[in-house]
């Protein structure tokens, strides 16, 4: 039921399992290339890339669930070969530790650090949610986000997302006003979505900045941490993100993402920077 | 204003700081000591752990801020000397990323992440804020956690903590059954709080397991994420912890730190262990 696939792509995966597979090479170390599409304006997705760190740290510690992935970004990544140096820190009895540096050629491109189980393993026992997925209409009747040339991205030929009709305009000049995205999210062509791609749906929507009254381009994310809290059932996920603090130059993105069975299968929360302008 | 000291301490440093110094010890190897009474039922509190980290990556990169920081906790530490070995992966104009790892003898007790630059350069240009300080009496109408032998732990005698009266009365068997902890946090003997400070602030409040209806003893901390977005003013911090999500064996805990001057200081998150019981 999980199927994430940690080594080299199989015959029949989908596209975004073949995307983000590594193959060893050498100790602790695995090459990966950064596949054509799942960039923005030539920037490979961060939560794309992640993913990608993701593989690499689940081969390396030989479990498949990420429970708790941090990357740091620190350079633009375009399409080619890369690099993930993994080192294990610590193997446990439920989980294990392992930091991992992915970089193109010399230049370093993302630092991560992630804690790994069994995802299914830890479950039972209390239960309490003070909160309930984001309301949205079905997803026929929310606003697809087709890729065009440059917005929406190409990378939406990757990703489907559908957006809540009130946080769909800001590309026609009509933010709502409010620093929020809500919508659904699968992969293409009825891709499965394992745990590992969580990563990436924890990153792949507009930046909730275009709903709010920043004039900014861009948010270029810093940090990005993701929880996850259960594997995710097939079927479209149930997402919002939202900001509540822009100051000091940076602000933060809160995303949670829910499954078809009501169940919150990840917690996000990004650190972006806020350009000038 | 800034008054990091990233290295051995110097005389007339204040018990945090002290007890959070590091020092060099080869190439990217720094030295520290798990101080006495930084402990709850002897280890070593998260925070404190993540703060002396802190300090090793602060001077590693030669950059005072913590910008974002991750850590993950792989085991328990006692009093006693730990190592820190860092790893700058990379320095650039603005931010310099790092990577720690803090091993007891053999035993690695916390992997880390962080982000370093200067605070004050970000500032200025945009600023929205959706949300304000917890609503909290004067930290002389909260209630004081002074040290006991159990609970409240000894390591009350080096932080000072006044919790929302309505949050306060766990121990006593009145839990308020919201996961919520909100109150005032300072340093004792009136020692300054600097940002790496903020570090051990997100992490020494009562878990808000405690006001919950959770039967647990405690909800060990697997990762825990503190974004800085300031320096602090002088003063007491005004500080709230909500979970939303008890769920597969996990649970956030989200907390907000405003400076008197009702600036959000640090955002964090914490991802823990809810024992089966």
């Amino acid at each position: 039921m999980d199927g994430v696939s940690a080594a080299s792509p199989a015959a029949g995966v989908g596209p975004f399992a073949a995307a983000t597979a590594v193959a060893p090479d050498g100790p602790d170390r695995w090459s990966g290339e950064v596949a054509p599409g799942w960039d923005i304006v030539g920037n490979a997705n961060g939560g794309y890339l992640l993913a990608m760190a993701g593989r690499a740290m689940v081969a390396a510690t030989g479990r498949p669930g990420p429970v708790s992935v941090t990357a740091h970004y620190l350079a633009p990544a375009r399409p080619g070969p890369v690099d993930v140096a993994t080192t294990v820190v610590k193997r446990g009895r439920r989980f294990s530790t392992a930091s991992a540096t992915m970089a193109a050629g010399d230049r370093p491109v993302l630092a991560a650090i992630g804690t790994f189980g069994e995802l299914a393993s830890v479950g039972g026992g209390h239960h309490r949610v003070e909160s309930a997925p984001p309301s949205l209409p079905g997803p026929d009747r929310c606003v697809p986000l087709e890729p065009g040339d440059v917005f929406p991205p190409p990378f939406m030929a990757r990703v489907e997302l559908r957006l809540h009709p009130d946080d769909a305009h800001f590309a026609e000049g009509r933010p709502s006003g409010e620093p929020r995205v809500r919508g659904w999210f699968r992969l293409r062509h009825g891709e499965p979505l394992d745990a590992v791609g969580l990563l990436l749906a924890a990153d792949a929507f507009p930046p909730t900045a275009f709903n709010a009254d920043l004039p900014v381009a861009w948010t270029p994310t810093v940090e990005l941490t993701v929880h996850v809290r259960a594997a995710p059932a097939p079927g479209w996920l149930r997402c919002a993100f939202t900001t509540r603090f822009v100051t000091g130059g940076f602000l933060e993105e809160d995303g949670e993402l829910w499954d078809g069975t009501g169940a919150l299968v990840a917690q996000s929360r990004q650190l972006a920077l806020v350009p000038r302008s």
